[in-house]
């Protein structure tokens, strides 16, 4: 606390992100992040980007990316808008659309940064409890509210919803904006973006850190219509005219047409959640349904908390969150098949030495 | 306008960057750029960062790069904040820094960013007047105020002041945060970094975009007390715990440690403004005397604005801005000998052509 801080800055409750230890070699599988590394063509236009260029502003609109996006897609250009991860694009979202005098509504077991943004550009939200099984319930959505925001597949959970569902929503909320955060839907969703043009109060969110492999290179982008697209522009260009550098536009333009090592790897991982999901239920743990590249885990024998220190020490790091209705829980991201060998191997292990009777 | 924007995104009034033109080739003077390519071993870092490391997050804290920052001013990491450029860093800074109760002040002719900033965070501001010859009237920061923020050099003027005169600024201000932005101060000018230790509530903000010849790769910082830079760090935790992404990271550090190119390419730089400024004083011109990769110019018998037209006609691109006090004004940027003499060619070939007598 310091007596320069602006009344914002003292009363905010940051997000923390999973931790990026230094201090030895961990199997990480603590920030959803993909086993696999980014097209080779990523890596060679970036590498053909970093020239004398450089000394060069970007374009500010990132017009050759929103062309790519919009073939890929079947939409127009207008109807892009990109930005510095999806982190960026949501925060932006919540200032373009929400106000602080309607409450938005959200799930109460979701992604830990809305209510960070919400209480940042003070917006009132209330909770929308899961199921007891840790699924959507729709309906509870069809409330009066001055917008909707959830991740399809959910967050830490990797329960998802159909498009239908999505459509259900939407049917009964016209007033306000509707924003499906598809952070993770390329691994078993179907995405609401074919909703787009028929809703014009629909943002569909994106990324590329997650199914395109490439977090480390920040680009997120939103889906929908002009009019939802020209308000997050202009509260980008009210912030910062140039988000994504020269090398993260050149790279994402050879990720989003790179398809077919796009979809071997996706599916790869699909594939290995699967199995991994089989194996660990096969050990007693409770595991919901994925359609992300994560898994939630739960065992009856063993407490959450425990299990991860366990497997800390056995670097392997995953996720536990310390919330109400979620700490007997651990998210566990997808690695590769060898780093969820490992994986199981050292539950496996954990679990047959009897731990929890110590 | 859209019934689904936010009562904030129908307010704005975004700001809007110089043009990048795609019709033709320009001679770019007009967003500030260095002429000169950034250091090869920049360009050799971000090569070597292209690879399968990318589907990974980059260090959130920037730690590497902040060694290197700290080491190069002499200060220590905590004293220390990365942004997105320096637009960004100046964007964080309203958030965290300044109040809607306390006008802050900041000159009328200056960064056009910065009301766009207070607009967007609904923070009132005063200006103050530049004096009749476009030099900081030092002392009209002595009154009561909720923060300060001045560029130094100041933009799109090119004119300096001293670091005795931030020095007056800052004992005169203890109460709220001053914000020195020293985008261009490398080409001439002295920075307040000097007075960091003796001063918590100065933030000195800059930018590789220009002096490093970065503007393609948006990385900006931000020095000063630990408590502000704690602030800072609270604000972008609550938007993007990852602003900058591994290349730029990687790029960035050898952009800090090549002291040797950065000391050549910025002398080349003021050299070229010193001979620039003397040719077209002989021409006629009024030349603001500049410590900045720019120069802000005027002439008694072309108005600005046929000037602009007449040099993008043929193919160079200077700013013009239509505002009070300075519509009869052109900013240029410092580009190479070559680019200058091109421009120097046109520039007196319009004058000559008797342009105004037409």
């Amino acid at each position: 606390m310091s007596k320069y801080w602006s009344k914002l800055a003292a009363r905010l409750e940051p997000y923390v992100p999973g931790e990026q230890p230094k201090d030895k070699k961990y199997i990480k599988l603590n920030t959803n992040e993909n086993p696999y590394p980014p097209s080779t063509n990523v890596l060679e236009a970036i590498k053909a980007a970093a020239d004398e260029r450089l000394k060069l502003y970007p374009d500010p609109n990132g017009d050759e990316l929103k062309s790519i996006l919009a073939d890929y897609f079947g939409l127009k250009k207008e109807q892009i808008f990109l930005g510095n991860g999806s982190d960026e694009v949501l925060a932006f979202s919540f200032m373009a659309f929400f106000d602080a005098q309607h409450p938005i509504l959200f799930p109460d077991i979701t992604y830990s940064f809305y209510p960070v943004y919400a209480n940042l550009f003070k917006i009132d939200y209330e909770l929308i409890p899961l199921k007891d099984d840790f699924t959507l319930p729709v309906d509870q959505f069809f409330k009066s509210n001055g917008g909707i925001i959830f991740p399809n597949p959910n967050a830490p959970t990797g329960d998802c919803v159909t498009l239908e569902a999505i459509e259900e929503v939407l049917l009964h909320n016209k007033e306000h904006v509707v924003i499906i955060d598809e952070a993770y839907i390329d691994f078993g969703g179907e995405s609401a973006q074919k909703l787009i043009d028929q809703y014009p109060n629909l943002l569909v969110v994106q990324t590329l850190s997650k199914s395109r492999s490439l977090a480390g290179l920040r680009v997120g982008f939103a889906l929908g219509h002009k009019d939802l697209i020209e308000g997050l522009n202009r509260i980008k260009n009210s912030i910062n005219s140039y988000t994504l550098d020269r090398l993260a536009l050149a790279g994402a333009i050879e990720a989003v047409k790179d398809d077919e090592y796009f979809q071997s790897t996706r599916n790869k991982v699909i594939q290995t959640r699967e199995k991994v999901t089989l194996e660990l239920r096969k050990l007693g743990f409770k595991v919901i349904t994925s359609k992300a590249n994560f898994v939630f885990i739960s065992h009856p024998l063993i407490q959450a908390a425990d299990l991860f220190m366990s497997l800390k020490k056995e670097s392997i790091l995953v996720r536990y969150f310390q919330q109400p209705r979620i700490d007997n829980y651990l998210r566990v991201s997808i690695g590769s098949d060898a780093e969820m060998d490992s994986f199981l191997h050292v539950i496996h292990k954990i679990i047959s030495s009897g731990f929890p009777h110590q």
